[in-house]
């Protein structure tokens, strides 16, 4: 029962107010795996140059993250780079160099079409509807996406992707675009009409709003006193989100907890949570670095200092 | 045990992108007031002209307020106008006429000065310590403040008014201005030494923040389909945070809940989520409509949906 994870390896150039760094590893499906790695089984399935340096391997194959989906060719792997505006809630990218990523087309291993998991990091929707069909029957299905394959452009490729999804994990801008409505309650009637019956509305600092059609869930941004680098935090809240799910053997088709054998909505809130945890943890310190010591118990912690700091 | 609320009773002019309103009951004492009444007696002192208006004074005394404190001089009420930006998240002032509120000085009526518990609504900070300071001995008093009074030509006499306060309600900006924080856990901490050992941090949409220095709690905005108009949600808050607390009998100061004999800070985050579910019916409907027609009933349905969507 492992979550299989789609999107990029990359290396990022980033600089925030507390500090720069040239070339670090970074990526959605870095993120994303390494956090849900704390919860399930992942497999992830991405494309690296010649470039992806031992050490970078070494921190994801020692939290069991399964690379034989990882494909390695000549070139350099994807470059992003970016700084920060002083508060923070604005970032300019400097430079996107695709590089490998190209001509990237996703091939999954045999090993991995029967998983029950499927979480489809930010590529294009194109990359992430093969690779859904490429899964026997997965029993949960969901995506990211971003502000650029909301373009008129992409945009009937991107709802032939996202149709077939189970949840759609997006930021409230990006519900907003999608849907054309202001109001987040209204975006989201119009996007369930889309296909997703899960939605997850990112909020940045104000923290998250998950929807369904019998009703919602909220919970505010975690405080910290300083945030170090905010790049990943929203695909560490995808990784805490469906990576808890697994855990738990959810099925969101059925609305079945599995290991219960009875449907517990709740379990949607706390994955929601445990997002959010993440999410946090993920802003402590540059790019992925938090993750090379965080344990589980400091992450139950915080789930439960949610309780307190939400619970009246 | 009635709640004592000084502000301002005005008439205002409102624009949003779905109405307008050229002069309609208005000012921080009305909201406040009106919401409050829901939940224990209220006294309001204020100062209006002679243009104040039979059915704006019926409305108030139809929801069992106390008028003795209201002043009636010649000349006219306090007046402003404002428009808001079409995602209504803005406001631009268009005009702001003090009249007879320029030379208010605010006298309590001999019945007030032993009641335990105080609002103080946004005034000129010299205005609230003076009805501070006529009080024999508040068990709780709070108030609020805004940007204008955080000016250097004001910092002075706003320091010295809140150094006697029990609570403090402001947004965030202001959190920030008045403790030259950024971050609103390290700005909380700045302004504790200031006085008020309970800070409540208003975040429009995105909900609230109470502080003490043993911890906090959060809550989110409410989900409206539709804001009509947000003119006073901030007073509305205040008006739910302050009602509840005297109705349940609590003593900030000691920490105590009178009715049960001991401390229960939950209380407090209680009273957040009414200062919230009030805030919400506020901008439902356009100025103090909502509250022409609002039962307790729905108060208590909201109180219980907040626990709905926020629990987990």
């Amino acid at each position: 029962m492992s979550l299989v994870v789609v999107g990029s390896v990359a290396y990022d150039g980033i600089e925030t107010p507390h500090g720069r760094a040239d070339r670090i590893l970074g990526g959605a499906c870095t993120y994303i795996s390494l956090v849900a790695s704390y919860f399930t089984k992942v497999r992830i399935v991405a494309i690296v140059g010649e470039d992806f340096a031992k050490e970078d391997e070494d921190l994801l194959t020692g939290r069991g993250i399964d690379l034989e989906g990882l494909e390695r060719v000549p070139g350099k792997s994807f470059f992003w780079q970016g700084v920060y505006s002083a508060d923070m809630n604005d970032r300019t990218t400097l430079r996107t160099d695709l590089n490998v990523f190209a001509d990237f087309q996703p091939k999954l291993p045999a090993s991995y079409k029967n998983e029950p998991y499927l979480m489809l990091g930010n590529i294009q929707p194109a990359l992430q509807q093969s690779v859904r069909a490429q899964m026997t029957a997965p029993r949960l299905t969901g995506g990211d996406t971003m502000n650029y394959w909301l373009k008129p452009e992409y945009r009937d490729e991107l709802l032939a992707t996202i149709r077939e999804w189970d949840f759609l994990l997006i930021n409230d801008s990006e519900a907003r675009m999608l849907s054309g409505e202001y109001n987040l309650k209204r975006a989201a009637a119009k996007i369930f009409e889309m296909g997703p019956q899960t939605l997850v509305i990112k909020r940045g600092e104000y923290g998250a709003i998950l929807f369904r059609r019998d009703g919602y869930f909220m919970v505010p941004g975690y405080l910290l006193e300083e945030v170090f680098d905010p790049t990943g935090a929203g695909d560490c809240f995808a990784g805490g989100f469906v990576g808890y799910l697994a855990e738990r053997g959810f099925d969101l088709k059925d609305g079945l907890d599995l290991k219960n054998g009875r449907a517990d909505h709740k379990e949607l809130s706390r994955a929601v949570i445990y997002g959010s945890v993440m999410g946090s943890f993920c802003c402590e310190k540059f790019g992925v670095d938090r993750f090379r010591t965080l344990r589980r118990q400091e992450i139950d912690a915080r789930f439960h200092e949610f309780r307190d700091f939400t619970g009246f």
